[in-house]
């Protein structure tokens, strides 16, 4: 049993050296956005393995979402065009600094649509400990899938108490014009803090069937908790990013002795 | 050849359906940190599959840092402590938000020791884009690998045009008692904004190695550009985050109409 041990990890070792080596020259510019990567019978030959390893080593890179197969003429790596993903514009619809204009622009903002279900559940632990929920208190959740381009680009969780927003806009399942944060804020519960968490995993199955992932992209899951002046959590946000498509930004400046008053 | 093709997926999905459902149980606390998973022999009946395809199974987890594999007792899902890493802290060391005093106090804050080195270097496209600087410029780098309890947590590697701190003790490969951006202040570079990016993939070669990672554990990779008054950038910081060890974080606020001016 030692011996197949050590046969499996030579077999790994060999896969992952050369996925390894190419991502790394994905990673650092060698191979561009866009450019060909060496045929199979090239790496074949550089590395002196079998074919089937080589295929391996590209199913690696492919299932990550950093390169695409174009029968019959090769392997090329994927064109990424990140969409920025800004939890500020919540607080502060436009950047404040020169920077990030140039940031976003460079970017340009492309404007998704949605899928919308909304639904009245038990809230996970997760969200019950967020929101700050007792036993037995329920939360409506209102999911939303976003695409770009007609291509599923991330999912929009958000759960608010039901006894805060029973009956309003909120439970529609359709866009709500003026946004949830201020149905919420007409409700008497204005957001203005927020906490965000942002933890770096593998997709779960339901998050790779939503989002159309290949299982081997890993994802951004992005937790918002918006708070009112009195610190009552009156809603959480779930946002999943598929890591080849986004690039989540923040603007910071220093704190002026006014702003720490 | 396409039967092949058919068999390898076909293989791949009995897999992938075993650790997609184990990593599911763990995600969503089904299977709580700490908990002991099911046993080898209970999943190959459950599933219906071969000793080795539940291995292999088990083996992706383990890859991802979900699982650790204590022999021979069984299969544990990992106790994650995650580390927060907070980006803010640079221009404001206290929260300021009641929230965020209690999330810090939650995850503890812990002290991490570090490597540095030191090197005149000619700068990545990546970093030279950021700090603007021209063909031929070169770049100070602090290259810092950071460690709590004797493990590897992050990679945190700052860039400095090398024109405004050469001898200075930015050069130094120690700790900067004041910091380097204290230096940078006095030398009448002071960062008052930052830009900050964040991209989730799967590691390089170079930082499974730092890190020690399991390669198929996913980072966060953090690009932090800070710049003067004038918008001058001045570092640029990269911070290599393993997922399966951090929760990076914000606080935000509504602006009032003083901070908009």
């Amino acid at each position: 049993m030692g011996g197949m041990a050590v046969k499996k990890v030579g077999r790994g070792t060999y896969k992952q050296q050369i996925s390894d080596d190419l991502r790394q020259q994905i990673a650092d510019g060698t191979l561009a956005p866009g450019a060909k990567l060496p045929t199979e019978a090239q790496l074949t030959d550089e590395y002196g393995v079998t074919r089937g390893t080589v295929r391996a080593a590209l199913d690696i890179l492919v299932n990550e979402g950093l390169i695409v197969s174009k029968r019959p003429v090769g392997y090329f790596v994927r064109e990424r065009k990140p969409m920025v993903f800004r939890p500020q514009a919540e607080f502060r619809p436009r950047p404040y600094t020169p920077e990030m204009d140039a940031f976003m622009t460079e970017h340009q903002g492309r404007d998704p649509e949605q899928t919308i279900e909304v639904s009245i559940a038990e809230p996970t632990a997760e969200v019950a400990k967020r929101l700050q929920l007792k036993a037995g208190q329920l939360v409506v959740a209102r999911r939303r899938v976003r695409y770009l381009d007609g291509e599923p680009f991330n999912i929009n969780d958000s759960f608010f108490p039901l006894d805060l927003v029973r009956d309003t806009p909120i439970m529609r399942p359709e866009s709500i014009a003026e946004g949830a944060n201020e149905v919420l804020a007409s409700l008497g519960y204005r957001q203005v803090r927020a906490i965000d968490e942002l933890y770096v995993r593998m997709p779960t199955p339901d998050e790779v069937r939503r989002l159309e992932l290949a299982p081997g992209t890993p994802i951004g899951y992005h937790v918002c908790t918006g708070y009112t002046e009195e610190g009552k959590p009156v809603r959480v946000a779930i946002t999943v990013l598929p890591g080849d498509r986004h690039v989540i930004s923040y603007e910071r400046r220093r704190e002026t002795p006014a702003d720490e008053s």
